[in-house]
């Protein structure tokens, strides 16, 4: 399975060897779009989908999301990030490039339910993720032979309230020996600390089994249970050290009604968990997300 | 016009003559359906749609709604009524009985925002609200040419923290002299106190303008905005005297993105709330609503 | 993986061993109800739910469908099924019988494509499918792996217009050896014969990658993604002899814009695709649906 | 009312005064972005918004709208367009600007049933679309009471298949005379002549009562009925001389069941049919589509 999944990910590579995406967060003022449009067409570069947004158009922030072809990707690189700066520096921008030839590497972290897991295992197998899921980390043994089966590597390690300092260190650890960019909690049932968290500002993204903020916190399928509520919903969002409370990046709902006790809220929602939280992972793998002021735009 | 929806009323109650409704809530246990089939079926009713729900068939609620119709419902009513009570004794039944030559009688409180007494009106117009809407009362003068230009009679009572008591007092002497069932708030920007809630049990529809319980109580679109959140919904539940806790009737969803400022969020969330309003209120006249323990059936 | 499958079917027909469920359908008349819920009644069942549904209460047909739960059911099914033809001569009525300790068998015939065959696999490990899935029916080999590695037996049998005979023979010695109950095509991409089809009368669930009726046959995205839609469907029904054109059992649909060219419209598609299909397995499972003139009642 | 629907157009040109789009469609080449960016900056314009799409970056189309804004726009109103024409040129360019100063003039058609035309009056109401309703034509009176209470003139034409000629005579005078940039459709029962389609491309919007292509022609919820659909849709589009051919515009549905008779589905399609047409009109007023091989691209 993992030769078929390699290939692909070299094929990804290969057809999109000569594109490369840039996206720009800066104060908004006159002449940014013309002054980045034509410092790529200088580059060679031709512009193949351009997406901004402005919060306020008059004195607020400018928001940019380009994709480009050129001949040769590989060969500019290193030019156009350097030549980049000095126009970075000039309109005071927050910009980051992506090659096409580049492939992010992921971590899935999962606890006992696997739903979550499979639907992106599902995906990716499918081509629907163009990453390298590096590795697996789950607190119990449950996913082992799923993810073994695909050749990914997977890490048993025990967390409990007690040794939260050893566990992340042990992860932490892991993470970087594999160069993770991307880390997905898809149900880890664990909470990480301040310290993880700042490790990897929006590069962490949870699912949660609400529509946020209704029934933040533990246990919200019973909550909305009790509220007997109409819609039953999931957001995924990127883990920030207010609980719950970090950027929306999807959200969806889908209905229930009376007859629908606890266990069969469950069992809609895992539905609605599994097909928001792999619609995020894609739309961050493909650079399509801003965050700003704890809220996303999405490219 | 009036008289166009005179027509259409009369019409129905003609069409609809010979239909009946029995709505049932009880202690579950065997032999429920059996013996109120029997019944209907000995007075020469025939039963067109039966639903039930248990909220557990062991030891809990049985819940059950029937349509019916037979020849002479009228001549019938009185002996129906008077039989039906020796089975609800035994079972311990609370019901009611509706009957297709009965159209309830609806009053509307509005404000200054009009869309969902719009929807409403529209709504009725088309014949798709079986009801006499037989008054439309505000704080406000906005909705007066619109409601009278179809007739219908429109009571300005200006209303503020102060008076509330004399503004509630006029309101229920109006409730009474019309003879009304049900009470609508159709964005009714006022708060009503117990005695009226109390007065009214399970009568009083009211749209709220979120994805209850995220944004209970005011502003709950500056809310979502400043939340960020990727769904705008709206929520009708009956008035109870817990703010926003009351049962829940309806929701629905709209999506939205970043570019979505507050007053796109509002003018998007009025579709969803004059839908969800529409839709409640028609299963209300339909008795299609069972409320138990703070949840409804919907049946 | 096998034996978790088993341990469960068997924890389901030991929860479910004392329920049972009823549908019939028959032209309508006063007292169906009433009769059937006394006989129920007497042999000691009580009605846990019910739905029923009148093409026309005058002079139409007439579909029910009850769960029903009583102790020892197993030791009066006999009585219930002999004693209930009396009823069903008296009102000719078309009925069947299913016990909670019965689980349906099934066979899933697939090709090349695996999604829809990965969903229902995945919703059966979750427990969500109460079934028995015998065998997995393929023309290609694809499936093998993920099939056996779950411990179901695979049957790779080449299929081309010109053998179709043979293979059609083949298959049903297999689905009579192992006595299905239920075909799902999940993206099986061989025409059936009439001989085939009529053996299998409402049991042969296909799906179609489109809103029928539009884009009946073949390469529907090719021709979505030509006339512009602004919307992806999905169909899944039973199989007829008219290709495309059997009873609808569920649609459903996912926005697309400009953007999404031929290859997007299939990745999405698939989503709505493996959603309906498997919806429609369980509704099936589950004994809610009633055929009647080529549409489907869904309890 | 008509008062204040003109505060409203005052208000909002007075609001947008300074805001301009372009529109432009063109085979893609590298070089456009910077070079229409460059020139609005020259032109002391800044972009607010801009979105583009390339049918294929290789050799394909290039579509781009841009929302723009500067001081004194109407001022440079005169320069920008002479002086856009050389680019234009250059690129074999088709463009068009508009303006938040210009306004543009709608004619409604309608026949017997109002909900769409009700809708769109209503959205016009809350300002939801600015436009300015010029007129509305009728081949029935159904409508006059409505539309003359908010000061909109009412032409009533008795059309039918003899008089079509003397009856588009009549209309394209009428359409000449107020010089209307927009057609709505809402729900208008004759079928248009080739003439007046031709002299109206991609100005006139129609709404057709199902999810096109399924049930193209007359009677489609009867038609949907007959097949048991589990959803109804509607769709709306550019009127173009195949019948229910032109370019789709937006679509949308609804679940409906087994319950839902013919009469049932058109209540429900009718909620569809108004939001969807509603939306299409806005983004047609906004300057959101342009039409590519008889498709639309929406922005």
């Amino acid at each position: 399975m993992k030769e078929f999944i390699q290939q692909q990910i070299d094929a990804f590579k290969e057809n999109n060897k000569n594109k490369g995406r840039l996206l720009i967060s800066c104060p908004d003022q006159p002449g940014i779009v013309s002054t980045v449009s034509e410092f790529l067409f200088k580059h060679g570069a031709n512009i193949m989908e351009s997406n901004q947004y402005s919060t306020n158009p008059e004195s607020g922030m400018f928001f940019i999301r380009i994709e480009f072809s050129c001949p040769n990707m590989r060969s500019i690189e290193p030019s156009l990030k350097s030549h980049f700066h000095t126009i970075a520096e000039e309109f005071s921008m927050d910009f980051r490039f992506a090659f096409g030839y580049e492939v992010k590497k992921t971590a899935i972290f999962v606890s006992k339910e696997l739903y979550c897991l499979r639907e992106l295992l599902w995906e990716w197998q499918n081509g629907d993720l163009m990453t390298n899921i590096a590795l697996v980390v789950s607190n119990h043994e449950d996913a082992r032979d799923l993810v073994e089966s695909l050749g990914i590597p997977f890490y048993f390690i025990p967390a409990s309230k007690e040794n939260r300092a050893d566990v992340e260190e042990k992860q932490l650890k892991l993470l970087k020996e594999y160069e993770i960019d991307v880390i997905v909690l898809a149900r880890y049932m664990q909470i990480l600390t301040p310290t993880f968290v700042e490790a990897h500002p929006f590069k962490i993204i949870n699912i949660h089994h609400s529509f946020l903020p209704a029934f933040v916190g533990a246990r919200p399928y019973e909550r909305a249970y009790a509220r007997g509520v109409k819609l039953i919903g999931a957001t995924s969002h990127y883990v920030t050290n207010d609980l719950d409370e970090g950027p929306i990046i999807e959200q969806d709902i889908m209905r229930v009604d009376h007859r629908d006790h606890v266990l069969a809220l469950k069992k809609i929602g895992r539905l609605v968990e599994r097909s928001v939280l792999a619609r995020s992972v894609k739309w961050h793998l493909e650079d399509r997300i801003i965050v700003h002021e704890n809220k996303t735009i999405v490219f």
